[in-house]
């Protein structure tokens, strides 16, 4: 039976009571055993749900707005082929599809009709889109200071918005406030939505024949996908549908590198590093709460964490564009570390990684972007 | 063998030499003869490429940015369920790229490495990122008065842009003055775009089990996707995949609405009528080229044209937003035509249409027409 897991002491919980933290304070997990048999899976649909039963959410409960199975297609990436995922095609515009439309479908199995989130970018967008298509109310909660047109996809799909004084941190606590009597949809604490991002694993692995690739290069903000894609790697390999864990590869953009500077120190905790603005908004992260758990991955993995420079993310971009994929800077900052990666790698290695964003959520700067005046 | 042949005189041209009309100024189409074996689809990839048989493209001539194959989804439109093809799921944003792809890919096939287009839309981003990913030079002639802001996804994909002085009219004259000595890669002319835009026939037919739905809404500017799904139905019905062809309802905004007014009176051709601004610039086409081959089109199948008001447009583009769909105005007009639609047809019709932009392409506007303030 699936339960929810303290991090720190290890109690555990009803899933099908809402909760977002053990009542020590520590982080959630899912105790949760998968499925797959990879010969049914022929004739369904080619959307995340073909995996079923790897999915911790009961039948019938599923909620679609047609995402996952994106293309991954060779692009050349720093002199070499990478293989890329599409994720810049999912109904929002990122593959924060995954984690909401898991999220979202138990949240409405178990009867939730009211959930909170922060976030005003991409993991907002897709909890709003998702908590629509359920018929679930949704408010998120956003710092005042935030300019109104980049709220209006949010605002589209129906969602309140609630402007918060003060810093970001302000906005989380008032978010957390009112998760106290309200279903906290939250990329970060949720692990329900991790168990979504795990459909990465499992798509990257039925298109390659299922195979384990070499490595995998993927953004590290709060590392919603590094961390599912860990899951899902690991549940994959315990099914016997791969025979070894691929090295995961963490990007982070030099100007906010608190996992880069961690892992080099040695360290077993992230820490608030100084920070600067940068390119890369979506994996500007000075603190990520689970920033323990994304430094086991990559090191279990054999993986490595990159810093990327902001020449290189706005080269990556255009580069990118260039070849006709029309992807976000964040998107970009990925692109940059894959190709700081394959520089130094085995030449057969199967290099595999992501275009997380549409270009399309930053419409308006595309012009200077490319090089516009 | 695929030949171009003239609607007017019926003269027939190598296909291998780039051309865009007839020497007596007619349209051309393609004779073509397509093949298919469903039972050989299985294991394909989810791209319109899997209808490989039926593409007038050689073997090895296949160009991918993971296009098609859109997902089907059930919509309640009108009060009803409307099976609504997710075409904004494209990489550049519309259903465009169905034709891009297939045009550009013959392109590239016959060795073209230039290519014009007059389009500042979604048709020039399409042929612009396939123009990228053949690795062609591609020059998109627009009016000279467009906002450099709307134009930064085409210059992202590294199109060069030539600002022509005075109307629309006055743009495409340009153009067509260019491809007098260079490939004319266009969205209106070039039949090649129109065997692109009929796989959209033709995963609705698969998606439904190799049956014709009962009706399809589609939008009319320029009948890009109309025509295409008239060639496909056409083809899968000669191929003895579908049993009988389906109603082909076209949507107009009742501001701009030629093939409306044509229609009603019982006319052969399409004559330019007064027009007025609307929220659905992407079918605002004083008069379409092709118009008398959408009528035909419309007719012959016993379909209709509708024509809706920016009330109903606005209103559908919320009332999609709220069910966690985010789509463009254009759009939204076709979502206004399909409910009017269904308000007088047959219960148990079954009726496909189309979300055929993402609403991210006008990212900017979303938060005044998602109702803020
Ligand atoms: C476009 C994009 N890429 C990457 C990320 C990385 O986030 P995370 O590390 O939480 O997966 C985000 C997060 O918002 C994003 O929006
Ligand atoms: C979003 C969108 N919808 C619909 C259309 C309709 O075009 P057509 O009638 O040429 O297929 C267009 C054309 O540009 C468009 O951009
Ligand atoms: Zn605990
Ligand atoms: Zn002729």
């Amino acid at each position: 039976m699936t339960r929810f897991v303290c991090r720190d002491c290890g109690l555990d919980f009803d899933v099908n009571v809402p909760r977002w933290r053990c009542d020590c304070g520590g982080l959630l997990d899912l105790d949760f055993t998968p499925h797959l048999d990879p010969d049914r899976l022929a004739g369904r649909p080619a959307t995340l749900w073909r995996y079923r039963e790897a999915l911790p959410v009961p039948d019938g409960a599923e909620l679609t707005l047609g995402e996952g199975f994106t293309p991954m297609l060779p692009v050349e990436i720093g002199g070499r082929e990478v293989l890329v995922k599409q994720e810049q095609l999912f109904p929002t515009g990122s593959y924060k599809d995954r984690g909401a439309a898991v999220m979202m479908a138990m949240a409405a199995h178990i009867g939730v009709d009211r959930v909170v989130e922060d976030s005003s970018g991409n993991a907002g967008c897709a909890v709003s889109a998702f908590a629509a298509k359920a018929g679930i109310r949704c408010r998120i909660f956003v710092p005042a200071d935030n300019s109104p047109g980049k709220l209006g996809q949010i605002e589209l799909y129906g969602a309140d918005l609630v402007p918060v004084p003060g810093s970001r941190e302000d906005t989380a606590s008032a978010c957390m406030a009112a998760a106290s009597d309200c279903y906290y949809a939250s990329h970060v604490y949720n692990p329900y939505f991790f168990h979504g991002t795990k459909t990465f694993a499992y798509e990257v692995a039925e298109q390659l024949g299922w195979k384990a690739p070499d490595a995998v290069v993927l953004p590290a903000g709060n590392g919603t996908l590094l961390l599912g894609a860990h899951i899902g790697f690991t549940e994959l390999l315990g099914l016997g549908l791969i025979d070894r864990m691929p090295k995961l590869v963490a990007v982070q953009s030099a100007n906010c590198a608190p996992l880069c500077a961690a892992f080099e120190a040695g360290a077993r905790e992230v820490s608030q590093v100084a920070t600067a603005p940068t390119l890369a908004e979506g994996i500007a992260i000075g603190l990520p709460m689970r920033g323990e758990q994304m430094l086991e991955a990559v090191r279990e993995t054999g993986g490595t964490c990159l810093a990327v420079s902001e020449e290189a993310v706005l080269a990556a971009f255009r580069d990118m564009g260039r070849k006709g994929f029309c992807i976000e800077p964040t998107s970009a900052a990925v692109v940059a570390g894959a190709a700081e990666y394959v520089r130094t790698a085995d030449a057969d290695e199967v290099v595999v990684t992501v275009f997380t964003g549409h270009g399309l959520k930053v419409g308006d700067k595309l012009h200077k972007l490319a090089g516009g005046v």
